[in-house]
């Protein structure tokens, strides 16, 4: 399984992604999930994946291909994450596809969080489903997720408003992946953090190993302060 | 959907379960998903129900019938929890499969949580899975779940240990319940909550409905201290 989301504040956008993938349990790796690419002073786009590794490998290869081979349609041709959404939907759809036809049994799906900048547009993020059909943020829900989403999205629910900083966006965005961490074991380190800020034209990566100080630090307070908020709540009422 | 946990802790054990239930998001219902068995002085059990409500209704009303024909073997006359837990099973399985034979493109699956202390035998809880096998805590993992599970599941991995107090295990169960209906429309109250002491021979039942003042409380207070606990956080590494 994979857990990662993107947020999407006015200051800019925040992806999170883990690196476990596995078939079954006894057949973990670690891959990264989040993909980079940019052209100096144009756009500034990231891809995070979950779902079939065979599919998003595939995809991504393609993606990267298309840049590299000058193809009309690409990530460095297209005006607008919008459009970007729908090629990178394309793309999945037609790998699945492929596969499809040769085996019944398996499922090839894949989903992708896709977002930056693209010139002076409105940075944003986009959720990229199975079926190649996309959605975007909101005002009230400024993030999506994909993969093992249910653990974090409690905290996300709780403090993501368009006002937020980016700052405290990625420390929501690792909160998030710290409560899905400790509630699945196919969701696990290192974590990869890449954040936009708004016409900055730069895309910061941060990746945490599981041995990572600040992480490490993060998880140990995060358990302690939810300890202490609990014990602050009103006692239920005694019949 | 729906949502219940059941926690066993050295005081006794704790029952919560919201009150929704839907086929759709447009046929939205309110059912207690609770029921109580007890013999004063002999025994105390509670069940909480997930899944098709005409499975867990026809289970529950056996479970009753048997009872009141004083059958050989029902809720009142089996000698553990864990046998109980096998007769439930069983009971299920066998309305389960009455129905699949004239339909086949519905699930008629159903989940139960069952507990509560057979006379001086230390109280337990059990979950009885669709296919009538069943599984109790460990000290470990002092809860189980049934249902919309995920949303609530960090709070009790945080908090619950064999020695919580009874006080404690309730509060972290309608915290959990807090965190799911947050995030899932499909969970709602009335919020029902059941606590047994050890020893006791006495549950207490309490329901919380939408406007309860108490509820409310939770709710918001939850909120606050969350925001407050996610702000002392340190911040993520600056590149």
């Amino acid at each position: 399984m994979t857990y990662c989301v993107a947020i999407k504040v006015d200051a800019g956008v925040v992806f999170c992604s883990d690196s476990r993938t596995n078939a079954g349990v006894d057949q973990v790796s670690t891959y990264s999930k989040m993909y980079h690419f940019g052209i100096q002073g144009d756009r500034q786009l990231v891809i995070t994946s979950a779902g079939n590794l065979a599919t998003t490998q595939s995809v991504i290869a393609k993606i990267r291909k298309d840049i590299k081979d000058g193809a009309d349609i690409s990530l460095a041709t297209l005006d607008s994450i919008h459009e970007a959404a729908d090629y990178v939907g394309e793309v999945s759809v037609a790998i699945q596809e492929k596969h499809a036809n040769n085996n019944s049994n398996v499922s090839f799906e894949a989903s992708f969080l896709l977002g930056g900048q693209i010139g002076l547009e409105t940075p944003a993020v986009m959720l990229i489903y199975p079926q190649g059909n996309h959605i975007t943020t909101s005002d009230q829900t400024p993030y999506l997720q994909i993969g093992e989403s249910k653990y974090g999205k409690p905290i996300l629910d709780r403090i993501l408003k368009p006002e937020t900083g980016l700052d405290t966006a990625s420390l929501c965005a690792l909160v998030s992946m710290d409560s899905t961490m400790k509630s699945n074991l196919t969701v696990g380190p290192p974590i990869e953090l890449m954040t936009y800020a708004t016409n900055s034209g730069q895309m910061e990566h941060t990746s945490f190993s599981a041995d990572n100080e600040y992480l490490r630090e993060l998880t140990k307070s995060w358990d302690r302060l939810i300890v202490e908020a609990f014990l602050q709540l009103p006692a239920p009422p005694q019949n």
